[in-house]
């Protein structure tokens, strides 16, 4: 039980609403600072237990301004999305409140109850851990995340039920279970026990305490500011640079079996990604010239574009920067487009952001473990990641840049940053070799594509795609 | 026929790419200038007609950093939806492109060809009188639009469809109607004729001009950076102000007539908001402290949060200064949510932006069509439109102020800008005024409540609402 549940009492409205309004500003005016936050409130329960006018309540004690609300009816998981991709729209920007009616709670109830397929209990365990997991992201990326349960005896609910209009009726049936039956009030609360432990659990009888004790606790919630930790104890563990990566083959190909093997490949590649009934996520990293552009072309070649999607991945903006990391990736992945491709990806932040001292420590050694929960929930969903290191040397680089800097519609290509980069190219081996060893996943391994030759290069992605989608 | 088609030449392929680089990094740094403008990018086309290879192309010669493509299957129209809602998501920031291959066009031609519920001519007709003021609305709030149709022969198609792989036969079944036959295509044809006469048809049958042709239009397009203008000559006709405005009556309510009426009527505006199978917006306009707060508290009392959104407008953010005024509001009525309430609207940009001079002279005079269009589109497409201006008097208005002053917790309603907006009383009321002039359409019409007396004002808006939903 939470430790809330015990300390409430009554309080005088006045003075509650002014606390509430003053920590919405005190919240809103940490925007871009050390202890930022914002506040996502998941409100569920039993029909008619008040939450609808627990949070009608606090939308008058506070200043409406800055508190959003979102409701919408339960939805059943569908195989090919994550439980937080209806809502990572939803997650807001630092000094901001949003309330969750609908969440991955009431999803994950609803889908449970289901009749015609039930989740089973492994699998409802293990969603209810998977969405913890997501919530710990959440709050290390400066979004808090606070549950509330509106409980309702069985007799009090009926008691509502008998006493309800006839239009309130009509509505409530759409936007729930039959509240009529027992049976299946008691498996509901059978269900909610096994994860609302960490919420605070409201009993929705009394009008008056519950719509307080709700608003007390968001009270309180607002007013813990975290103060980001920065540094961490423990020693890095460096992982040693896989030899591929500095000193990478140039088995030259050349260019008549090249284009005959091209032809064949892409066709192939084409062909498996169509009839690939499953979300394909195709994703490149690797040094400044190494040929991710070149590759991409190839594999779309014989698609047409709106078959698939390709994010070209720059810095973030202004208002991506006040959510977490990870959140301009996952907004990019709610489109129904089965092919997505994109020229570099999340794992900036265990790369650029942190040679270049964008991320702190903290961050970027905790986003291994966000990168693999993150691609371990779209892989469990029917999406099959294809991620590619491709790697040139040192030497080629130089000639790359060269030869870019030498063709003027090229030219663009090239920028001083990239020469700024390529000081940094140890550090860049080194945060490289640790991202291969820890994002290594059996579930979305790396493929490393280390060749000095374009030619070779492009059909070992095409070749990797191939073996990836068990296509041989 | 347009003036490209007729100039047009092949061109080195290397300049070409160089030229349209350097255009996009021109619009890049137009952005919050004078000159600012994005470019969006309808294709649409007959199936093989080549416009996916033409947009393939075109990534491939511009940095794909600052191009997007947005690529989906033709939806049919929906009643309750506008033919703009699907894609305002998608309309660029200044310094933009954006490629949209399923765009409004393809949606009209697609619901058109739709069997079972053809459009009739003069429904047809009027959709693309609609589409063309959309996109003159667009270009006048810094989004040029141009306009591109893929066309092939008959023969030609025929001849492709032969050729075809197995797996994009397949695939391109999907996306498109029945090539194959004749009396479809000859209907496409008729249709597109209809509306093409503003765009530039480019022939399919060869594909280096075809995808040059394309480019440098695009091109063509990229450079024409608009000097927005900021005046206007004409001289403004400013409308009389309704006695309403500036002196409205105090007819008083009593507590206790007005607690029954209320209970009454809360009653009856939640059933008939709930039963109405049409969308509900209701907005709200009026001096601070006329009381629109409380207005909306009363209407959604008997409502649960989930079955309503409510929408506080305050000032626009950075993202969305660099589109179009409209663009918040478009993109906030794309949710499922059959009842929207605004507190405060769109009407911002001729009572605030015009007052305090944030929009130029020519934009706040161009928004009172703009607006009546975009209310026009959502009423034709199953939506009741209710408008409030609440009014009070000048007196009032101190005493409201004085009066939240004194309370604690509703200080925060209260701040500078207030006293200072209220130095310029007659300002607001002289564009109040003509708002009410020129957007009180049969469609949707304002309701002015203009009484100094909470309790009165409140219920008469909720008998205006019932009124306005045609419930007695």
């Amino acid at each position: 039980m939470l430790e809330q549940q015990l300390q409430f009492s009554l309080r005088d409205e006045d003075q509650l609403s002014l606390d509430l309004i003053e920590a919405q500003y005190t919240l809103k005016n940490t925007r871009d600072r050390n202890n930022a936050k914002s506040l996502v409130i998941l409100v569920s329960g039993i029909e008619l237990a008040g939450k609808g006018e627990a949070v009608k309540q606090l939308r008058e004690w506070v200043d409406p301004r800055y508190l959003h609300v979102k409701a919408d009816i339960p939805r059943l998981f569908t195989e090919k999305q994550t439980f937080w991709q209806p809502y990572t729209r939803f997650i807001p920007a630092e000094g901001q409140i949003q309330v969750m009616f609908g969440n991955w709670y009431s999803d994950l109830l609803t889908t449970a109850m289901h009749v015609s397929k039930p989740l089973d209990e492994t699998m409802f365990e293990s969603y209810i851990e998977c969405m913890r997991a997501y919530e710990q992201d959440l709050k290390n990326n400066h979004v808090d995340v606070i549950k509330v349960w509106f409980d309702l005896p069985w007799k009090a609910l009926q008691k509502r039920l008998d006493d309800m209009d006839v239009s309130e009726q009509r509505w409530h049936k759409l936007h729930g279970l039959d509240w009529r039956n027992k049976k299946q009030y008691d498996t509901l609360q059978k269900l909610r026990q096994k994860f609302t432990d960490d919420w605070l659990v409201i009993d929705g009888e009394n009008e008056v305490l519950r719509n307080q004790q709700f608003a007390q606790y968001i009270l309180h919630a607002l007013k813990q500011l975290p103060k980001h930790k920065t540094t961490v104890r423990t020693k890095w563990k460096q992982a040693a640079i896989p030899e591929a990566l500095f000193n990478p083959s140039i088995e030259m190909m050349d260019a008549a079996a090249y284009k005959a093997e091209l032809k064949k490949l892409t066709r192939k590649v084409s062909d498996a990604l169509r009839t690939d009934s499953r979300n394909v996520i195709i994703t490149f990293e690797g040094m400044d010239a190494a040929g991710k552009g070149g590759a991409i072309k190839r594999i779309v070649k014989k698609l047409d574009p709106r078959e698939y999607e390709i994010h070209t991945i720059a810095a973030p903006e202004k208002f991506e920067l006040r959510r977490p990391y990870m959140w301009r990736f996952w907004t990019k992945l709610t489109e129904t487009h089965e092919i997505t491709i994109f020229d570099r990806t999340w794992y900036g932040r265990v790369l650029v952001e942190r040679v270049e001292g964008f991320a702190k420590q903290i961050e970027w050694q905790r986003a291994y473990e966000e990168i693999n929960r993150f691609e371990k929930d779209l892989t469990d969903n029917q999406t099959i990641l294809i991620k590619f290191w491709l790697a040139i040397s040192k030497d080629e680089q130089e000639t790359r840049f060269k030869a870019r800097e030498a063709v003027p519609h090229k030219r663009f290509k090239i920028t001083a940053d990239d020469w700024r980069n390529r000081k940094r190219w140890d550090d860049y081996l080194n945060a490289a070799a640790d991202m291969l060893a820890r994002t290594n996943t059996e579930y979305a391994p790396w493929y490393v594509i280390a060749n000095n030759d374009k030619y070779s290069a492009r059909i070992q992605v095409l070749q990797a795609i191939l073996k990836q989608l068990k296509v041989d």
